[in-house]
């Protein structure tokens, strides 16, 4: 694979991640609040805190947790319409949320949080590819500020976090397998995964497209290789972040 | 696996399909429309042409294919509200609706299809699980009928048919990976993965998630091995169908 | 009227009715479900049960009847949007969703339904003309079919049925007044009326237009003549679906 | 009919019309605005000109005559929610804006009009029952004056406007067949009916009801007599107030 | 100032107002009901009573007052398309209707009310500028009207009406300064200034809008003082119109 | 004065402005994208360039400017609901769009811009009053580098942009007029007033309400007073960030 690792155009290799960047923080008012850079793709992340539960979770003794996804209108290279005001959520909007929420569902134990729900937030400031793979490794950060927050204030007795869970996007570009795409290898790819994984190394999600080409098992595992290596990586800045003191 | 061939209250083994049936010529207006039924679920699936492309292929010389997905009120066990009149689409519609665009769009070859539209609808009469991998596995079949159509009527020279795509839910279950989940077992399902593949046996999509629990490396070959054995038996169904003269 | 018994396209006389089918227990989820077939009309027309009334029929003792109407997208000859994707219902769908509600009414005695509501679902599957009269003659079928679970369940003590109710379109075309319009002659119509009758022979609901031209009360004695007959064919033929034992 | 003629509570006989005004000219913007009062309802009526026709009219060579209908938010004795505040258009206000265009169109020939475009806005100031035909009553006047204007305006050559045509609703209370239902009549009324007639004394539009209580061959007779002694007298209004010079 | 006072379309003079009315008993349904005329701009305003008050200020004793505004189609010039039928409420109609309840709201002693709703409802039959002005204006003896109705049914014990509030525009039109523009001033303005004031000369709101071109605390001075002088008049034809016996 | 410097929470006299941030380049993609910060208040303002104008200003040779406000769900002390997820932008929302629209097409000469049009966005990061004197002042720079892009690429001849525009809220609060006013004192003022202004001096638009009490005109002059000394400061800022080279 030497000489593919010269393909790309920002001189990664092809298993390299781009420059990975959590600030906790980064706002004050939700219970955490974060921001997480892969490269050029800047996501705001919160955790915020609700007493309460939806009506199918009611007397359940359980907690619950969900998340929206957004784009700001000037994340990408072009505009695209706010769609608060065109009235119309997009279906991608839509599918990202619902992933994002899956995900970090694998890290809480919804049985110790009690009654109360944690709402994740993830707006993209700036769009350079692999949006939701990031929303959902700067949630997890986030949301464990925000469990922290519940366990000092003796809302909940145990603790409900689980160990990390990140994301990554790993795509073929070129025939070449290639780990964490930006927009430009992103729009090329012929196959399209995102993976979600625990820190035991075990998919919480497997999402993998091949809208321009399929794919054999071969090729399967050896994005699976790029992911888990990506993803391990990952948790290890989530874990350095979240040993960090909050300012 | 001899045991656990009989945990499955339909008295299914692990690896078989339910029941499978596919009726070509289920309506007469739309160019393709079949009724597909993966045991108690039922998918009216059609393939509407529209001359003409949306806006972002005006003047590429291909054509598009897009695919709408719905439930109708009283097809699940309790009616579930009419998204007309909620003036809400959900987003489990639009991201079953983007994934039946996807992989149908891996079975037709756009370049060969001259500016125009193919508007899959896959309305679900009877839901018991496995929708959307049915109405993949139909709307490849009403496809077919309407690629035949255009060529018959000579608006497409060359056969921008490509070979059989089809799709089926793999899940596991009490520990146990199985194939082609009904609702029953859906719901209990601690991994639940969609698979859509071609006659040659690479994916179109994958998608896999463990909110109930995650999953290794090992049960996804196992359940990857299971859709395999299900598609192909699948993709013989298909053939067979269309391979009968229309009524 | 020998003359103008020829001048029908699919070659009925002018006072008949084209092949009308109903299929009890067509899905199984809701109490009731039929497919009701006038001709190459084909409606899917189910009753569900929820308990509980609307609020404005809270603590009156009586149950409520709704009823919703819609178009499948391949319906019609061309592909008609969905309405659930374009996030306006149609005023024709209003319109004629509000007279299945009133006329099914008329059908069912609400002081002996407790508070409980039954929903009447009424999809077109294919359209040839005479959809909401279709719709109206079906979904008596399976409200009869949705009050029988009612009754076997011990939730109403008497019978909340009352006789049957039917429906028909007449209209004049070319001068000449028909009974059972289908598509084709519906176009042509010069006046066009919806009637709705019970089996004593009483109008539950006259809806008669003259868009392409007005009409009298000699034309409008003719038409009503060949509902009246037309209805009393349909009232016997809901009764033999009836009596049969459901599969 | 003489004792019944006393039990109206606003003293009518059954056979009379409230008192009925016309006003021309009520505002000044478009083409034509009319005040129609039935008693106490208060209708706001007008005619306003748009060039070009809608898509599915274009390159017709003819015009087209669409309505709207609303009511107040403070029309009605209790106040009813805006429609769009709530974001919905309710199912009536759909069903009697497309009554009332049927109606007008009956009263005007669009061959005549060129590519020109109608739109009638009916909105009621004050409802006390029958708003729907003070609306088709009222606007004819309005159109009359619309088409004034355009023939002043020389834009078309010969007059597209038809004889008269005005509506009454009639119903059977307490037994009695009735003309002119107030709000305190109609929500009382066993079978409620809306006719809509031509100066020749044909139908444009019938729509009986029974919701409370089917209706016979007869009773049909006694109600459409009513009406065509009430759309009589109406029609003569209307004559008179487009006899007078607009102010 | 004397030369230019000759420089109005309609003759006034720059500080003077257009002709005022106000029509008390306007319509007979909500507890006040006014028609407000500022020269050619008609607005029909009604004060309806709720029992009871949003969720926001429930068991807070006190009462609300909220308001909406909006514009009937043919109401201007070119008729403009019905808010209810496009789905989308114009963020001018939000905006004046923010204004009107602000405005209202400083006329009513809000803990004097019991936990009720006010809600006034301003609906323009007629637009030739100044119509958030005339509306407010106009509202205020809807107001009056619909709190004495609460008052005579021993509803509140006390007095909630707050002395008089009313509102004028003001602009600069061709470098000068003037007073209640009708539309054909109000689009050319450099400056738009619209003044809500007390009985006791007291600002309620001030909404200065310098679009075409800025403005200077002299010229802002000279627009206040012209707005002062109308609104002391506006005061006395709403107080004549409230010592006037209601017909 | 002195007594009252003391009064605020967070130590600053009272016609003292918050610490003011602008930071240019905030994200890459829009051509001009600003983080303004006022205290703890935090907007990204983008101005994103369209070739083209909207409908009402086509074939005027002229270009066009048009804002979007939006909160980030999680901005506020309790999070807000996400507009596009709730299907309803809220009436404050529109105003607040509306009010930047307005203000920073006084900052650009649209004659000079061709057929252009800059869309600015402000979306509210983190609020804590003022957040659309904020957004207006942030906006300006942004616009300054989105004008500087055109005039690159050589698309505008001149210069379109004109003097800077700032903004900031004053308000009375406890009896005592300031500058500059954080959430805490915003929601206890008795006046609120925001005040656009030019480097001339001269206003752009004044918005004050008296909605706890009203106001008069000695008030009035101390809340411009306040206003026009911090706006000057605002304008330094703006120039002193516009003076940097974009990093």
């Amino acid at each position: 694979m030497t000489d593919t690792q010269n393909t790309r155009a920002d001189g990664r290799s092809t298993d390299q991640l781009r420059s990975i960047r959590i600030t906790r923080g980064f706002t004050t008012n939700p219970a955490g609040s974060v921001l997480v850079e892969f490269g050029d793709t800047r996501v705001m992340c919160t955790a915020s805190i609700e007493l309460g539960v939806p009506r199918f979770k009611k007397d359940s003794g359980e907690g619950w947790l969900t998340a929206e996804y957004a784009m700001l209108p000037a994340a990408t290279h072009e505009r695209n319409r706010r769609e608060s005001m065109s009235g119309k959520v997009k279906g991608r909007t839509h599918e990202i949320s619902r992933l994002i929420g899956r995900s970090l569902r694998a890290a809480v134990d919804l049985t110790q949080l009690g009654e109360n729900t944690i709402n994740i937030d993830c707006d993209v400031l700036q769009a350079d590819g692999g949006t939701r793979t990031a929303a959902i490794t700067g949630a997890y950060v986030a949301l464990a500020d925000a469990v922290a927050v519940l366990q000092e204030a003796g809302v909940v007795p145990g603790n409900p976090l689980l160990p990390p869970v990140a994301a990554v996007s790993v795509g073929i570009v070129d025939g070449v397998p290639m780990l964490d795409l930006p927009y430009e290898e992103d729009v090329r790819a012929e196959v399209d995964m995102n993976v979600v994984m625990t820190e035991s190394g075990r998919f919480v999600e497997i999402q993998g497209t091949g809208e321009e080409g399929d794919f054999g098992r071969e090729e399967l595992g050896a994005l699976l290789d790029l992911a888990e290596k990506g993803i391990r990586e990952l948790h290890q800045v989530q874990k350095t972040a979240l040993e960090a003191v909050l300012p």
